[in-house]
């Protein structure tokens, strides 16, 4: 796609940051490519800065609608500097595969990625993030939430929640053939592409679970990637 | 192990920035932690900020001894910021499997990540340089990088590589089963570990490959996570 066929299809209008400066054909701003790419995911790396030293912290997280939301203890270092209202760059990457052409210049990696840039904030209301933490719960293993030991009034208040509006967000999406010189096309090397894949092993029972409890089906469901 | 045996082979002293400040048992300052975790990794992401504005760029990378390296086109905005000698976070993280814990509270994640600070610098030295593609080519791809068509001047000097040294570093490695508190270990619920795998699939050859052109035996033999 051009790059203005792409402009005219930005549901995330590309600002000085969210913009890519270079390989444009992989970037993306449309909602369907973004949120196809978040949810494939489960880590984030939520990066911040105190006095120009930035923090980048690998977290789960999760999609509801056009908001990301992570959590963590209370006592978090992390999640106690983005209350206060820092400047948050969100970013999910999905390796796909190596990509060997020819030359190790025209080598390179398929992948998918989002960067979302904005200010988080804590779910402050208890209802709210009961249903956000529920929500979570529901894209790893969905129905497991009211089989769980219910949670206590203190477990909830020792998790914090944060959530980020979708706003300026940009997605790369690399993925195909190598692409070569021309005149390295006949140069006789193998070239293709070896596919990195994200699978999900057999489940590993607990060895203290009661005896006579099923792995559940919704473990054969999970899927990430 | 506990915090003062862990201390006492800190191959990497802890400091304000990278010292755990929660969960003490999981966090490691030894240089075999470190390494195990990084050789496993091909992606990173890499922090920066730019007036208090972070940057989170996900890259491949790799090491070399005490130094991490990583790059990209010389254009790169994210490079030519790192020339400049700003403090970086370099992370790598790898999630392994799903906790499955019979409350919400006590699941998480099994992980091994590693986080460095630090100042990144542009190799200048063109042999060094090239040196460093190599040594990139040959974790991937053992024995490719004198099979591909040689790099020109040119593609040389179009590419930027950073590297960073490994001092202030911890590990971070989260396994095995549940911990659940010890009454709910009697609630009827599932409880164990979904294991989250990165496998490679079978190589795909370039349409344009040609003719006669098996593949290298080295494919098989690439592993990450």
């Amino acid at each position: 796609m051009s790059k203005r066929d792409k402009s005219a299809k930005a549901d995330y209008p590309p600002t000085a940051r969210s913009r890519a400066r270079r390989l444009h054909d992989y970037a993306h701003y449309d909602r369907a490519t973004v949120h196809a790419v978040l949810d494939a995911g489960v880590l984030c790396h939520v990066g911040y800065a105190i006095e120009g030293q930035p923090y980048v912290t690998p977290t789960a997280y999760w999609r509801d609608d056009e908001q990301v939301f992570w959590h963590g203890s209370s006592a978090s270092r992390m999640l106690r500097r983005l209350e206060s209202g820092v400047p948050v760059c969100f970013t999910v990457s999905l390796l796909d595969g190596l990509v060997l052409a020819r030359s190790g210049f025209n080598s390179s990696f398929n992948y998918r990625s989002v960067m979302a840039f904005g200010i988080a904030e804590k779910v402050v209301d208890a209802t709210e993030k009961e249903r956000a933490l529920l929500a979570f719960s529901e894209r790893l293993t969905p129905g497991r939430w009211t089989e769980l030991r219910p949670a206590s009034a203190q477990e909830l208040k020792a998790t914090t929640v944060m959530r980020m509006a979708l706003r300026e967000v940009s997605a790369k999406v690399s993925s195909g053939d190598p692409k070569d010189e021309e005149e390295d096309y006949g140069f006789p090397v193998w070239a293709g592409v070896l596919p990195v894949e994200t699978r999900i092993g057999a489940p590993i029972a607990d060895p203290r679970l009661l005896p006579g409890i099923a792995a559940p089906a919704y473990l054969q469901r999970f899927k990430v990637g």
